[in-house]
């Protein structure tokens, strides 16, 4: 285990010069939990170009990008908020922001970066130049699945009280206006926010269903859905239940893992209903659109994580079961959909194939590759 | 007249270095028409950094981009495509590929740029890299409408045959595999392509009605709709009729400019039928969706081109009437929708506002300004 990760550092393409002049658009992240280190990639040349480190614990970290896809703010389980530039491949500012942060947004302005926490549990909202403390909003509960709402406003769902906050920044970003929805379900655990900043899904813990928020209707208008949705047994953990990201808006359609079956739910985006099933080889995890929304690509929990499955949007239909390597954590596309970045885990490698004919197109070393980040990120909501 | 673009050029501010080390997420192109130049923009600052000059006739020209989100591939009316470098604002490359060239596009894989010709008619594919030809499509036609569709391919309408072709690049670059589609309306005058790659809408001259292609299908399914939508005067000119490049698909349905009428037209864009329309100050011209799809702001021909109107998405109401100045040619958003960037034509400036407040942030100054192009569009198909 420990020659493949040196091996992959050796083999780190002739990394290109730092300070040489060129386009950010086809940059990208892959997070290396374990050794707590980003690697810099090239889409274009589907290489390496260096790696960043000493980011501390990484291990379901996630990170959103600056406006001019330059920085990235990554925010790590060991409550660390670090702004890292891709250019330069150095951190450029890091603080340790609470005990337990699960994630973050930025604002659609660029200018203010939201951290929820676990503990000490609220959001903490910071300057996106300075990393200085612009507003601490406690919640008296860990909060879950925070989110851009346009306009400087965020969202985020509260786990132990059941609500979902929005914070508005507009006006004065030291002191947001505070809208809070109470009632929304028992144990919120992941939440998302589609493309078009309108509905925000919220996955619940403690009972069945699952909650949306409409935030176009004024005042945001709560409607609970699909009823017998969520977990079976008593005990299941809650990392056993399917991240809410996964899911997937195409063609007025989500798909969604359905939690603790073999199968990909499709419920009508404005019925709120179901209206078919697909048997799936295992357990899903996420379930990606491509940027085409033609496809629905999902991978799996053990003992099915070496394998993709493709399935159709018009037919619902498998079409295609590929088996890349152990551990698929994570599939990223390109921004017009040509290309799939797949993170093999357990081979420290990241398998790149063309998105349509499946091909293998090239592949990067990389030390147990997690999440994997494009810059094209920078320019979508709800991410 | 000729003073204000002189005083243009002394209030350009301080140029950045061409050389600093810079992200490009956050760059745009300003077409100055009259001056065969482009400006180069910074979204962040809200300044220009610099033009980018000798690049021919530009009067409706368009361009794209590389994926990295560096290079600009510009179409010039004098048949000139021009390969700039937005960081180091040099032109790169330039080619007179035709007499009359009206638009291009990049494929998805970044690769080849095509381009579509009125003389000598056909389209033309170059290496992205080079410029060099690499496929010589004749079509005995002018062509109209070219979009990129996914999986190296391109699709575009022949305005003397009624036709629309598709060319394949994927298996060999330099002889695409050819899909002709017959018999789709007479003088298809302009096209567009959605978002996801699936719906190509043609506009026609020459009769009434539309036609579209669902590129879903396979074969490609050819439907016409709206059998009233079109010219009611025999001698209406081409540059009367509204561009589709101004249509927007938001929330499953299409907002429209009607021909010769002051209204916006709103299509159901599964049933391709007609359900409603909202009254405007005049003949508008482009109809676009702020990127969360909440709004369709719309800009009109004269007399009235010194206006913009916002409708409201959920309701089809005129929300807000806004008349930043004379000759407001065209709107570009910020990607995630906070702002909006005018071209005041005869004012010589750029007007810059909050998408949502309406407040004016900024202002560039700019000769007889036209299309504004984000470097965000890299990432988007159909553009």
């Amino acid at each position: 285990m420990m020659l493949k990760p040196l091996l992959a550092a050796l083999l780190l393409a002739a990394p290109a010069l730092a300070d040489e002049l060129r386009g950010t658009g086809d940059l990208g992240l892959i997070v290396e939990r374990e050794a707590g280190s980003l690697l810099v990639v090239d889409r274009s040349a589907r290489a390496a170009l260096g790696r960043i480190e000493g980011l501390g614990d990484l291990s379901h970290a996630s990170l959103v990008y600056s406006p001019d896809e330059r920085f990235a703010y990554v925010f790590g389980r060991d409550g660390g908020l670090s702004k890292v530039d891709i250019l330069t491949r150095q951190i450029v500012n890091r603080v340790v922001q609470g005990g337990n942060s699960i994630g973050g947004a930025i604002s659609d302005d660029g200018a203010l970066i939201a951290v929820a926490n676990y503990e000490p549990g609220g959001v903490k909202v910071f300057d996106a130049g300075t990393l200085d403390l612009v507003a601490d909003v406690p919640m008296e509960s860990k909060t879950v699945g925070i989110a851009d709402v346009p306009g400087s406003r965020f969202i985020v769902a509260t786990w132990d009280t059941g609500e979902a906050w929005i914070l508005d920044h507009s006006a004065n970003p030291a002191d947001p206006v505070i809208t809070k929805l109470e009632g929304i379900g028992a144990n919120p655990y992941d939440a998302l926010l589609t493309a078009d900043g309108r509905r925000y899904i919220i996955g619940l813990f403690g009972e069945k269903g699952l909650t949306q928020v409409d935030l176009w209707q004024d005042p945001p208008q709560v409607t609970r859905f699909l009823p017998d949705y969520g977990k079976d047994q008593p005990d299941m953990p809650v990392y056993k239940m399917p991240h809410l990201q996964g899911w997937t808006l195409a063609d007025g359609v989500f798909a969604l893992p359905a939690v603790g079956l073999h199968q990909l739910l499709w419920v009508d985006a404005d019925e709120l209903t179901e209206i078919g099933r697909t048997d799936l080889v295992g357990q899903p995890v996420f379930a990606l659109a491509r940027p085409d929304r033609r496809e629905v690509w999902v991978n799996f929990a053990p003992p099915n994580n070496d394998t993709i499955q493709v399935v159709d949007v018009l037919t619902h239909e498998v079409t295609e079961t590929l088996t890349p390597g152990p551990g698929v954590l994570h599939m990223e596309f390109a921004p017009r959909g040509r290309e799939v970045w797949l993170s093999v885990r357990d081979e420290n490698r990241v398998e790149i194939r063309d998105a349509r004919t499946r091909e293998v197109l090239g592949e990067i070393q990389a030390n147990a590759p997690s999440g994997i980040f494009f810059t094209d990120r920078a320019h979508r909501t709800g991410l």
